[in-house]
């Protein structure tokens, strides 16, 4: 497996249940997939290179969820989250970056790509591979820190009150903190730290991919205080990398989040699926990590890809997350049913 | 005007004619709207990073412009021309690029981006802004050479014998040669250099944006023999830059443009087209310069956007490129009926 392959491939293996992305198994809104269809005659013209309307949506969904004004100066929008994660690399070109490991590989990649190097910080199994107060000493000698909040593929939430230290801590160190929280929407409201939208340091990295089951149009955004930062983050790469399907269906999607209870309902179904899944793989005696997200990691000792590959089941290996090794497996809560259907293979192998 | 600043912005100046982005008259074809709405449930997986659809159709969409061969392995894809620009760029990160001006801007953005120092190459008025042999005197200290082709915003396509001599110098120099041709389909099938698919260093960029209009989408791609290039520009960057509609409708239309006589009728219009607007706007005294492109380069004395915007009429002001000057106005080429319409404008003012 290499270095920085991920899940959700179902062009090369034509699975029934696809266990391996980590999307909302609620599917994506219809309100989402009508707006695309109505978009296809705009489609003639250039996107919007300042994504207006998509902004003023953000925002609004924002400011609701952080419970004071989020201005659409604070947002600036990008083709999926990966796009605004390259793009800030591209801009601060960081000399030595800390990433807290097990994480998602995309934040080493792009920190190589502009010749950056990495610092890991180990989350340590004695800690079922929580981030701890260790990572404070860490912050001092490097220019940026990255967190992956839910981390991927753990699934766990840094804890909030951990969470402000490290911002006072980057402050006082000029350090600049990228916090992912592409998998915040499907993690307890309560686990949400608010301060992170008051720190000109912090740039918190958001998408509609996963929570509104979208992985295929390609709308993710960051969110900072730092002004100056996100006009020159706009500035940077092609102004128009945010497509009218993107920019139409992000724009449907935060109306969705703000008007309805598709968050709420995701909620409830991945908590209690979630629940479901690691009690019934903990009764196989199988190692499950806590998470608060919508996939879970665990360890086999069995070689378990191929085998349930053949049942049409795809699942995430993580053999290739630095910081796991072989037998480390994620898979995404899905629907009760097909849910049901991976216990009942697990039982089996 | 901001320096960066480009035509087809349909959110600001809602235009009733919008001459200002170079888009095939003819519009996006049925089919490619046909794929785009069935592909709106597929959006809830991610897109293939490998684009392999997508790429089978351009390398035979490909083989046949060019009558021989082009393989897969050839081709890289991107989220619009743009996006392959900016990965080539991170890529090579070129510390001195020659660029043959006035050109699209996004070049020297891109170039700058990375560090890269610009040499311009300017196009002389005396010869119609086209390229001349001065060129090939200037190649020897860069290390990458980029070619506009048909040239935007004059529209000329640099003589395939000259063109052949700049391929041979850049070989000689071990320079690079990027040739953005997302233009040419709309040229006189004659004017095509084919000696850019022989070498090793040159990268030709194409788009199906303008001769498919199909800008709002983003499918762009890039060709070149050098496969360790290849190999290293689909890694720079995201792997899910190309988005599930940007590689339906891409694969759709590369098929279109394969099997029907969509480019025929195209150039045959515009070719038409151009020639009635060239020779009114010549009746009323203004210099239009020779284009084998879907817009055309025009000076006028007089202040005109203004005045044609009052009338619901973009045009594409011209004086932020480099090497131009106010005065220099870029028009689209049209359906008969807007272009009448606009000539009829243009003659009361």
């Amino acid at each position: 497996m290499k270095k920085y392959q991920h899940g959700g491939d179902v062009y090369s293996n034509k699975t029934e249940y696809d266990f391996s992305a980590n999307i909302n198994p609620l599917g994506m809104p219809e309100s989402v997939k009508i707006k695309l269809r109505e978009s296809i005659e705009m489609c003639e013209h250039y996107p919007d290179t300042e994504s207006r309307e998509l902004i003023r949506e953000i925002a609004l969904f924002e400011t609701g969820v952080t419970g004071k004004k989020v201005p659409g100066d604070m947002i600036v929008c990008g083709n999926g989250a990966a796009d605004i994660l390259y793009r800030t690399m591209a801009l601060l070109k960081p000399s030595k970056v800390l990433l807290p490991v097990p994480s998602f590989s995309e934040y080493e990649k792009a920190v190589k790509e502009i010749g950056g190097e990495i610092k890991y910080y180990y989350r340590r199994i004695e800690n079922d591979y929580r981030v701890d107060e260790r990572i404070l000493e860490s912050i001092e000698d490097v220019d940026m820190v990255i967190m992956c909040n839910p981390n991927n593929p753990t699934g766990d939430v840094t804890d909030a009150e951990l969470m402000e230290r490290i911002v006072a801590e980057c402050e006082r160190c000029r350090v600049k903190l990228i916090v992912d929280e592409c998998f915040m929407d499907f993690a307890d409201e309560g686990l949400r730290c608010r301060k992170l939208y008051d720190s000109e340091n912090v740039i918190i990295i958001r998408a509609f991919t996963k929570i509104c089951a979208m992985p295929g149009i390609r709308t993710g955004y960051s969110i900072s205080k730092d002004k100056a930062f996100n006009l020159r983050l706009r500035q940077t790469g092609q102004c128009w990398g945010v497509s009218v399907p993107a920019q139409v269906a992000g724009a449907e999607a935060a109306r969705v989040l703000r008007d309805s209870d598709y968050i709420k309902d995701t909620r409830d179904l991945i908590k209690k699926e979630r629940y479901y899944l690691a009690t019934e793989l903990e009764k196989l005696g199988i190692k499950v990590y806590q998470s608060e997200a919508n996939y879970l990691l665990f360890y086999s000792e069995r070689e378990l890809c191929e085998t349930l590959l053949k049942n049409g089941i795809a699942i995430r290996n993580c053999e290739n997350y630095e910081g796991l090794k072989k037998g480390y497996y994620r898979i995404a809560v899905r629907k009760h049913e097909d849910n049901k259907r991976f216990v009942k293979y697990m039982q089996e192998i």
